[in-house]
């Protein structure tokens, strides 16, 4: 099945938010077997609504629409709708039923606003909303379905999920079969990577094919495979990627889609670890990294932030000669911030940072991106020295995602508690 | 100036990355008087970039590419334009020697891949990329300015400000005038916000246009006005703007596009404040915020996580009959926290959070999503709570938010230091 997305709303356009609900989109409906074969971005103008609609491939079966559904004025997506489908709008009772039952639930009164979002075009099948008070709507235009959905991401995911998925389902009559695998890997910059794998890629039969991802500090290797059901694909897939992953072991970190912190969170829990952080340069990242995973209570303890020197000497028990003599960030330090890390947040293992991230501070001795990560552990302690370059989030990125992989690698050959 | 975005590549179209290049790009055209009129998202084949080139408006004068000049073979872009243009591939010997310029410079070796980034179509102008191996590459398309760029963020920047602003600034006629202007609100939600504004709304001019720009824990306000050259359409806006800045005056935190720890750094600096952090359920998340500020160690001591409850005893000094007592998330707890992290971390300010962030931890007593924020501050203690809804992100978001404004009331209400 192929589906197009219209994203509808001046903020995009203008840069003032970030389009993370096609990207959700795209993930979600993929793993469906739904090919995205175009993203539209759009000024929230009925004419413009029309002629993205207008512009429609014709082997599009499913067009999907965030945005524009709010209680607010600028929202012009429902009367849009309307007037394409040359209907009016309609009270629906069911759905002012829906939103009266939901403000009950929080004790809040219903306004004019929210009962306006009950109007909508006479020819729309509503999709209940239990997380707010815009209702999505789905529409049958031709052999196609039409979704119209709200623009606030958790409103639009819920819908889609719960209220668009099984209408969809109900109808896509699946032809393709689509595979991907990804393999992470870290520290070894995309055109390097890309001569290293350049046989491999002559190699590839023409329904696969291997795109290169780099963000901050890593590069994601992603294999696909598209083709008519049942010329195997997913098995073709599989086979290559096994080859990848073989001749990448030394430099992949994970598969798919986890991110370095959750692979590492795995690793603690498996291994019955625990683990502290000492940040320094970078601020309560790794930390923000670590407890962004649900259940990281488990594994982790707790951490300092040492930003200042008295910090690191007070509560980490860093040695003020050692400041002095080879300054803050540097090996004796980052050694010591680890080890005392570990010793007052009582856990196996414990990070420690220390580096320059600019953009000031840096010298000609010590120059911006010099960081420092330290790793105590039950084997003991060691210290690493990188430059990293790029502005001041890049660097605090960079590593952070270095200190967990130096980590992972640990926990990787550790056989665990007893 | 009327622009469009296309943006190649399957990455954004199976929800690999999301697109913050073209928010980005809105943002930065913008603030040249160049309005966005649509972004195409599409597959990284040649005929889909052929087929969106041929889409592009008549009123379009300036067409921006990003995506798919990477050294590897996934990377389409050059050839598709060069077949579009009806032109062949060349060798740029002035861009063969920038690249290995470049090279040199870093002690790396040019491979073969790194020196095919000279092969460019025949009739494009290359713009030098100092960041990266793959030059941009700009076209005069008639009466259009066609400008391709690589997708990797930091390269993209560089090339659009450094090398092709310049020649798009020597060739505009501007004749439109936008202008732009964000009010920054906290804590009320989107539709009694509305309620609240429909009068005013009801007296807006035709030229000018209120948009609501929801996200987890605030709304941006985004007044815009479009008018030709010459309408006064920016003196419109700033006395419609004022209006609004007065009537919200009790829930704006700030406007246009300054983040939170922006504006409360600058309220620490001016008033010669310092400022530490206690976090429990926040888990790094605020001081990664503040930390995030260039320059933010001026008034950034350090801060302590105690996720367990034996570090909120051990080195935050909280009583442990209180925290049997009364629970880790509690208003006791949480005070103690703030004055303990003021004393060790000797600040000014201190914040503290404990609360469940989910998805697991809560009670009918306490459910996720029950936050207490401690501030201790020159003039005493005080402690809030909170209900908020949403997964573990947002509630981890809107508690730092909550946390940060918390702190920035205190500060304005702050003569500073002596």
């Amino acid at each position: 099945m192929q589906a197009e997305i219209v994203t509808i709303g001046d903020e995009i356009l203008i840069g003032q938010i970030v389009d993370t609900n096609s990207a959700w989109l795209g993930k979600t409906l993929n793993a469906e077997g739904i090919d995205i074969h175009r993203i539209h971005s759009i000024r929230d103008i009925p004419s413009e609504i029309h002629r993205a609609l207008q512009a429609v491939d014709e082997q599009t079966q499913l067009v999907i629409l965030t945005g524009g559904l709010g209680p607010t004025r600028d929202d012009k997506t429902k009367q849009a709708l309307a007037d394409f489908f040359g209907v009016s709008m309609e009270l629906h009772p069911d759905v002012e039923q829906h939103i009266e039952a939901l403000f009950a639930k929080f004790n809040r009164q219903v306004n004019r606003l929210n009962r306006s979002q009950a109007m909508l075009p006479a020819n729309c099948i509503p999709l209940f909303n239990e997380k707010g008070t815009a209702p999505g709507m789905l529409f049958e235009w031709g052999e196609r379905l039409l979704i119209s959905l709200p623009g606030v991401p958790y409103e639009m995911k819920h819908l889609l999920l719960e209220k668009a998925f099984p209408e969809i389902r109900a109808r896509q009559t699946l032809n393709m079969e689509i595979c991907h695998r990804t393999l992470l890997t870290q520290g070894v910059p995309e055109s390097i990577l890309a001569e290293q794998l350049s046989e491999y890629e002559d190699h590839l039969p023409d329904a696969l094919k291997l795109a290169y991802l780099p963000s901050p500090g890593r590069v994601r290797l992603r294999l696909t495979g598209r083709g008519p059901k049942g010329t195997n694909i997913t098995s073709s897939v599989e086979r290559y990627f096994d080859d990848l992953r073989q001749s990448l072991k030394s430099i992949s970190y994970g598969e798919g889609d986890a991110e370095m912190e959750e692979i590492v969170g795995g690793l603690l829990r498996d291994k019955r670890r625990t683990v502290g952080v000492a940040e320094s340069c970078t601020g309560g990242y790794i930390s923000h990294l670590i407890t962004r995973v649900p259940g990281s209570s488990d594994y982790f303890q707790g951490s300092v932030l040492s930003y200042s020197n008295d910090l690191k000497i007070k509560i980490l028990n860093v040695n003020p000669e050692d400041i002095l003599s080879f300054g803050a960030v540097s090996e004796p330090v980052v050694r010591q911030m680890a080890i005392e890390a570990a010793n007052l947040l009582k856990t196996d293992y414990a990070l420690a940072t220390s580096g320059i991230a600019g953009p000031s501070g840096g010298s000609s001795e010590k120059p911006v991106g010099l960081v420092w990560i330290g790793l105590h552990s039950p084997k003991g302690t060691k210290a690493f020295q990188f430059q990293f370059n790029g502005d001041r989030e890049r660097i605090i990125r960079k590593s952070s995602l270095m200190a967990l992989d130096i980590l992972r690698r640990a926990l990787v050959d550790d056989a665990g508690k007893a």
